[in-house]
């Protein structure tokens, strides 16, 4: 999907919601459905089909199909295989932060834009271009570089800052940190086409340095919900007019909204609360 | 394994070399043996049983598993289940450059140590403290840590001189760069018991920086061979006297030094080449 299809979805649903998609059983309701042969892949397909009309993306985090092993691996490819064939509009997010040499990142770019033909993948930048520039080779697939994550740990090394000789910006800002160097680095590697970044909810005003340095990327949000970021203090300052750039995530507030046999019409409330909300401040 | 017992194997065999399985079937040689049911698995386990008096470790990268699928994750599964059950002193490391926030984290840190009940995970630092605490939680179980990449793309952000007050490492260095930050911050959380970290060997004079600063973790060090790092410059700079405290990697030097029906010969005389040296090395 591409960006102007991306944009045109999002003012047609009026919402730029994605469904976190973290499917952990050990969180998922007691329900006689998921005594089945695939849970997750079950709790997954409700959850889906509750909460589509409400959001344009879905965001399945590698690490809790992974922990089960060779059968968390299929529960994930159904859940791809399910989504781009009931809905073939909303854009797949496949959370997995990776990030390795050239080589071997080419690898992995061929495993979420080949084998599972993915609209995006999470990456991380630490080992600098040759691990990103791979995933940028495929036609009309993202990469989703982290920039400056949700987490207290995102204090530890992306918010720290340079000397004013590896910090110059050449873009206004006088003192660059890290995770403004790795906005402005990897800009000379993609563009708004093909790159987006991850900035936490939880990080508020930093929208605004963000804005001045990437005016036009659309930004993945985590942190709404369970973490505690704010939709509107994000919208005030992140959102592109017109075009929104935002793709605003929430993973547990929804699929965990109830532990009872109706989690799925819950998810659906949540998504639907959120999609007003979103309608709302699309103005 | 824990530190006494690697650094005994080392000894007991004059080796510290670790074999990194890539094992990719487009590289693979063309071989009958390879029109099997599971190639990347037949391919593993002749390498295995070639290389294994000459090496310490193993390291399949998982990039090259996941990019064939479930299919690729059972000839994961194999491979490890091969190696425990064969080579119970081998230590084991899974680079999969992984790190999310912490309750992704830990489910990553559950599938490599719990499901597969491996020794080791490489882990990315980018997102601090909270992406890599999950995986110090487990007895016996190393992180290794992102320091100072092997590739070209280190220099993007592993390099950049950090401001004198972010910078300010109370360890003698004036001007501390993205990776002694890295190096100094992680000290918090992990120890030489439970932490090493990832230093190309293309680096060459940078270990004597890093001894400074971590003068008893043992590095895991990529880049011999097919990367073109020099061995004797890494142990005359990063060897700890009596207890090594390095782990040298050669992958496609050695799985595809032959790319004919005698690629196991092959491979293990490569490997017993670099074993020879670092039999001289260790003194």
């Amino acid at each position: 999907m591409n960006r102007k299809e991306l944009i045109q979805q999002i003012y047609e649903k009026r919402s730029f919601l994605c469904v976190g998609l973290d499917s952990d059983p050990k969180l998922m309701p007691k329900c006689p459905i998921f005594d089945m042969h695939d849970p997750i892949f079950e709790f997954n397909r409700m959850i889906i089909d509750a909460t589509a009309p409400y959001c344009v993306a879905y965001k399945p985090n590698l690490a809790f199909y992974e922990a089960y092993g060779v059968k968390g691996m299929v529960s994930f490819e159904k859940t791809i295989h399910y989504l781009k064939e009931n809905y073939p509009q909303h854009f797949i997010i496949a959370d997995a932060k990776r990030g390795d040499i050239g080589n071997t990142s080419a690898m992995y770019a061929r495993t979420f834009f080949q084998e599972y033909n993915i609209d995006s993948v999470t990456v991380a930048p630490y080992m600098g271009k040759d691990s990103v520039s791979p995933f940028l080779e495929y036609e009309g697939k993202w990469v989703i570089l982290l920039a400056l994550t949700s987490n207290k740990g995102s204090q530890d090394f992306q918010l720290v800052t340079l000397s004013s000789t590896d910090g110059d910006t050449g873009a206004g800002i006088q003192k660059c940190r890290l995770f403004e160097r790795v906005i402005l680095k990897s800009q000379e590697w993609g563009n708004e086409e093909n790159m987006m970044y991850v900035v936490g909810a939880t990080q508020g005003r930093m929208f605004e340095n963000i804005r001045r340095i990437a005016p036009m990327h659309f930004l993945l949000v985590p942190g709404v919900g369970a973490q505690g970021g704010s939709l509107e203090e994000v919208c005030r300052y992140g959102m592109i007019p017109d075009e929104c750039g935002l793709l605003v995530n929430s993973s547990r507030g929804i699929i965990y909204a109830s532990d009872g046999a109706d989690f799925a019409e819950a998810a659906a409330e949540k998504a639907r609360e959120l999609q007003q909300q979103m309608d709302a401040l699309l103005k």
